[in-house]
């Protein structure tokens, strides 16, 4: 499809929102529309707000999640328990994890999977920090939370061979029917190992 | 759902993102999270293109398209037909039109449909100044190419009583079953309509 735009701004806009994962030409179009509708400063505040949050984040420097601050409100809550470690792939797991109100521990933010696929090595994530932080603070768990595809579980894997030979316990989050799913539509992978990890009938709600 | 943000930069940007039509909170997220994994670069050319954009268009002073001049370049180009005009809803139906090569003449872009659900009255879109346009230019024929919607149908039949008494043409573009569509598939009211406004042989092509 040619485009005839009339506006070169539009275009431009047009051009840099289709970049984003999951918007194409027609939707950008249609979000530029929409801005060009709306208030001078519903776009300044939009703009203003993807560049400031680009120009100024950082990662905490201790478990690697974004935040305002050199070290993150969770890292630096007095309050949480640094003995328990919880390995996530990214913020969004810190996130998921913090609405479910369950964890009190710290976390570990790896920024990713392995996955030679998509050329993504071990280097390129934060473990070798992970394992510094092991040796040097007094963490007595560790909690993989993982996606259960091939990535997640060799990166699970991946850690815990660094790891052996630390003193340390290793467990990893429970996989098995989610609540309110009917055990008919369970997929067979997800129901056999439910069965594998079955648990004493009463320890498991 | 409570959201643990663990920046306030991310959360504002989040929140401004949302506010776009057909953007939640998730994919808001996911959206920032892809900004903040590209170069600063990145979201410095996309919030400053949404700022610049709205900052500066401009709606060309004869069509009311939207243009980066005062007269956009359909409008200041000599070798369209000033005697054809074209009344669409918005800029993407100027788009769409320009597409497919067929049409010479002008637009004029209404900005919107009578809609007295939504609040939109006639004085809300450019139809005085269609009507002062083709007192002072002189059109010979409008083509209504509005939308098959209640809408639509209400606005084409209000511009079309408003120029009652001025000698003018006035057309709208052909219904009818799609180009590779199927007759079966075809709805009865576009297949009736086709039936009526049919075409000797050999015309329609």
């Amino acid at each position: 499809m040619v485009n005839h735009y009339s506006s070169k701004l539009v275009e431009k806009a047009v051009d840099e929102l289709s970049k984003l994962p999951g918007i194409g030409k027609r939707t950008a179009m249609r979000l530029a529309l929409h801005l060009l509708k709306q208030e001078i400063s519903f776009s300044e505040q939009l703009g203003s707000s993807i560049i400031n949050m680009r120009n100024n984040i950082r990662f905490c420097e201790r478990c690697s999640n974004i935040s305002d601050m050199e070290v993150c409100e969770i890292c630096s809550n007095p309050r949480r328990d640094e003995k328990l470690l919880c390995i996530v792939e990214d913020v969004r797991d810190v996130m998921a994890i913090e609405n479910t109100g369950q964890f009190q521990g710290l976390y570990h933010v790896l920024g990713g999977l392995i996955s030679p696929m998509d050329g993504v090595s071990p280097s390129d994530l934060t473990i070798d920090k992970l394992t510094k932080r092991i040796n040097k603070e007094e963490i007595e768990e560790i909690i993989l939370a993982l996606s259960a595809t091939v990535e997640g579980d060799t990166t699970s894997f991946y850690i815990y061979k660094q790891l052996s030979g630390i003193k340390l316990k290793i467990s990893t989050i429970a996989r098995g029917v989610a609540i309110g799913d009917e055990i008919e539509f369970a997929d067979e992978i997800t129901l056999g190992r439910s069965i594998i990890a079955r648990l004493p009938y009463a320890t498991g709600f």
